[in-house]
């Protein structure tokens, strides 16, 4: 059941001389195909046998462990008005409960963005791709790592803007830790609506938040436009193991009813917050989502939630995450077919790193996860594009190496042409064997299109390389994102729907004092 | 029919007191297992119809292209006899003849190492790494970028003896270029049977070249199992499009007539040396491998082939080769689906880049190359480690950095584990929703097996990293390929083999002078 595709949004009105130039310009610079519609197989790691013994163990421990709702008495009285047993804060599912109360989650939706040219599906064969989420700090090659501010949130959403390959300007691209923590959303917020115009997910830090959220996008939207679309998606993170809190709960409560997505996430660091296995934190990632989506259907039958895995391992030794390991990849892929036997869309995966700095640990760990999450058929990727230091750091070259990687992956997702263009069996008439295709009229005339250009591999010869300064993949980066940033130009705002944001804005963060909590 | 497991090699006598010792820590320090069997499924980029038109298309080339066999006289007569249409040089097959002369072909077969427990299984599930070939420059961080030496050449044999996640001793590990070109082949070889007990690649440049390899081989080996059993694998590339000259061969003849495995391997720029298109270009490969394979089946029915592919794309600025592109990724996938179908055991991938240095640009490209690799089912996987700058350079940071990646693979390669202690249900009664499952009983027991371990990446704290000198991944492999060789010890060798061979090194080389062709 996806929302209709189509919106009420007016196409902006023709403008005229130099700010003419400027939107032609702005349309230029942001050209890119909204998402990814996916042509290559999924990889199906576990077979039929093991995706119904995982099934069961889940349906096991939701029956005879159960699933902790914290601090959150109307999620324990739903529950046990659909059949559920609770014991205190504990909810236990009779066998198969919990996925019948998922079954009204929509298999995809369109999530719209202010500018139709780039709503979303969310499901299906689509990927999504959304940048980093949750940083406090950033990284820079200039300045090193720092606290992030609303300055560099602003910055991370531009380049997302700019970016062709990246269909989602995300949430929380770093923390703002320069605003009270109870006014950073709404400088968030109004930052995704101004400075870009491709969608984006709210705040869910508490329940007012998530109505604030709401607020201002029907204001961006219109409420009856809202009423009826998904204009946000938002991550619900589980407090794993088997805990839902409140502070999820609510914001996830005051989406579903206003009929926006959530994502239902396991946020999982294996042998930490899950067992040390592959097999056993599978059965606890589709438990939990199960209990977050039905929820979430409790609160709203029908609303979109979006089946999430967040899968890490840690260093035994020291504790600490580890990303881009083998046994994430097992996860990411069982995940993705837990997620399809639910009928639901799928967040995994994303471009995940412990460097501290945007070196081939950094790329290695990256790209070990990103092609894991292609394959593993992702409807949403967050953290596609910026992740460094275990999610600490969010990193303004590892941002455009990211865009590079993305871009790679649209042109994998195609597959292999097999039009007659694609065959080429007329370029064999036109080289002789041992003869060289480069100038033969089939490549010409598939020249601009045939391979995927990358922005910052320097394939040089190392001669010209070292004349060029012998200068590292980060630090061709730097110079990328210092020249987007300084071409930047945002797209159109109706001035009236700007004023009316900055006015709520302004008028909640005036009616309460600053705190951190 | 692969070649008989087993080994007519004596065990090697007792030893005692320092040699002993020696041997023992020799034979810890290597262990490995011999090779990857992957429970993991192959990613199947094309259909039925896909493979079909690609077949299609190859014969249809075959037929009315043809393959030139160049300055090699007995290939065209052989295959005239086989009911080729010869024209010049130029050898046209009827429809269905090429793949009808490569039935004979083993689906997989034993690689003899001198050491038993190293031997590999070439075909089926069995994925074996080797490392880096061809490259004239080496590079380190601490002297540059500067020619190979055959003492640089010894050190990558050594490491690559020392990797547990390395199975082959490989080839031209990097070209000995103070050494010249007519003598390089026998130290080379000496040094994999010397400085490693791993199984080996010979020499390809020159017929007689290939004939000096087996006759070294039959010394180390005997000359009895020399001919029953397969104990070197070498690498045979065509020089595309659709041409094989007589050097290949010539080295490839001798191998087959050996009864040496020869990994037939179209090397491909595509848009250069193949049309701009991946279907275009598996087509090429599939047309030059049933020829190549035919050649090699007309000369001894029954020998062991590998069914090989090289793609990489070109920048079509610059005209240069580009690595871990999508292209190359689509291209890997479809070369396996052909090879499964042809039954021939298959080579393609690595861990590839056109980096001049151990960077983020070198790894996202290796682990976008890798990573295909062990999904497209691979079987033998040549420039698994140290390939840079697009093989023009071996590096020793990056041999010991994608060894890593390697370890990572042999973990992913299993699969998920679904017996009763991966379900991990055991662990669930162990933790209360909200607890923490790295004290648990369940992961105790699994604590040392639990997850991958790297040793390049760092996972520390930032305030850890910073004080331990903020190190890159490559300064970090610095230090690890250091600390090897100076651990380093040769495995044993009876000292009248080792002498056998000097003598028949030394020989050869005094009975002619230095050529540098």
């Amino acid at each position: 059941m996806p929302s209709s595709p189509t919106s009420d949004l007016a196409p902006p009105e023709p403008r005229r001389g130099r700010e003419a130039r400027r939107a032609a310009r702005a349309q230029r610079g942001v050209a890119s195909i909204p998402y990814i519609t996916r042509a290559i197989p999924t990889t199906e790691i576990l077979g039929e046998e093991g995706l119904a013994l995982i099934e069961r163990n889940a349906d096991t421990l939701l029956q005879e462990i159960g699933i902790e709702f914290r601090d959150y008495p109307g999620a324990l009285e739903r529950f046990k008005e659909a059949g559920c047993d609770i014991k205190g804060e504990r909810v236990r599912f009779p066998r198969g409960l919990a996925r019948q109360l998922c079954a009204t989650t929509p298999a995809s939706y369109v999530q719209h963005a202010r500018n139709p040219e780039r709503n979303v599906v969310i499901g299906g064969k689509a990927t999504v791709f959304a940048p980093n989420y949750g940083s406090p700090f950033v990284h820079d090659l200039d300045k090193g790592r720092r606290y992030g501010t609303i300055e560099d949130f602003q910055n991370f959403v531009k380049l997302a803007y700019l970016s062709p390959f990246i269909h989602h300007s995300g949430g929380t691209v770093c923390e703002p830790v320069d605003l009270p923590v109870n006014k950073r959303h709404y400088e968030m917020v109004y930052a995704h609506m101004r400075y870009s115009d491709k969608p984006f997910m709210g705040s869910v830090t508490r329940p007012e938040r998530a109505q604030d959220t709401v607020a201002m996008c029907e204001i961006l939207f219109g409420t009856d436009f809202v009423a009826n679309n998904a204009v946000c998606t938002s991550l619900i993170n589980a407090n794993s193991p088997l805990v839902w809190d409140s502070a999820m709960l609510g914001a996830a409560e005051a989406y579903a009813r206003a009929n926006q997505a959530c994502i239902i996430t396991p946020f999982i660091l294996s042998g930490a917050m899950s067992p040390v296995t592959v097999a056993g934190t599978l059965t606890q990632v589709l438990a939990e989502v199960l209990a977050g989506t039905a929820f979430c259907q409790l609160a709203r039958p029908g609303a979109p939630v979006v089946f999430g895995t967040f899968v890490s391992t840690l260093s035994m030794q020291s504790g600490a995450p580890t990303f881009g390991t083998p046994e994430a990849t097992l996860a990411i892929f069982g995940a993705g077919q837990l997620a399809r036997r639910m009928n639901m869309p799928f967040r995994t995966g994303g471009s995940l790193c412990a460097s501290k700095i945007p070196d081939a640990q950094a790329a290695y760990e990256s790209a070990q996860t990103l092609l894991p999450t292609m394959f593993s058929g992702a409807n949403f990727v967050l953290h596609a594009a910026g992740w460094m230091e275990g999610g600490l750091s969010a990193s303004y070259e590892k941002f455009v190496m990211d865009f590079d990687q993305l871009g790679a992956m649209h042109v994998l997702a195609k597959g292999i042409d097999l039009s007659e263009n694609g065959q080429a069996m007329e370029a064999f008439t036109q080289v002789e064997p041992g003869g060289h295709f480069l100038g033969c009229p089939h490549t010409q005339a598939n020249f601009e299109s045939a391979f995927y250009r990358s922005n910052i591999a320097d394939n040089n010869s190392v001669e010209q390389w070292q004349e060029e300064g012998s200068k590292d993949a980060a630090t061709r980066a730097n110079a990328i994102w210092k020249k987007m940033l300084a071409d930047y130009e945002a797209p159109p705002l109706d001035p009236s729907v700007d004023e009316a944001l900055r006015d709520f804005v302004e008028r909640k963060k005036a009616s309460m004092p600053d705190m951190n909590y």
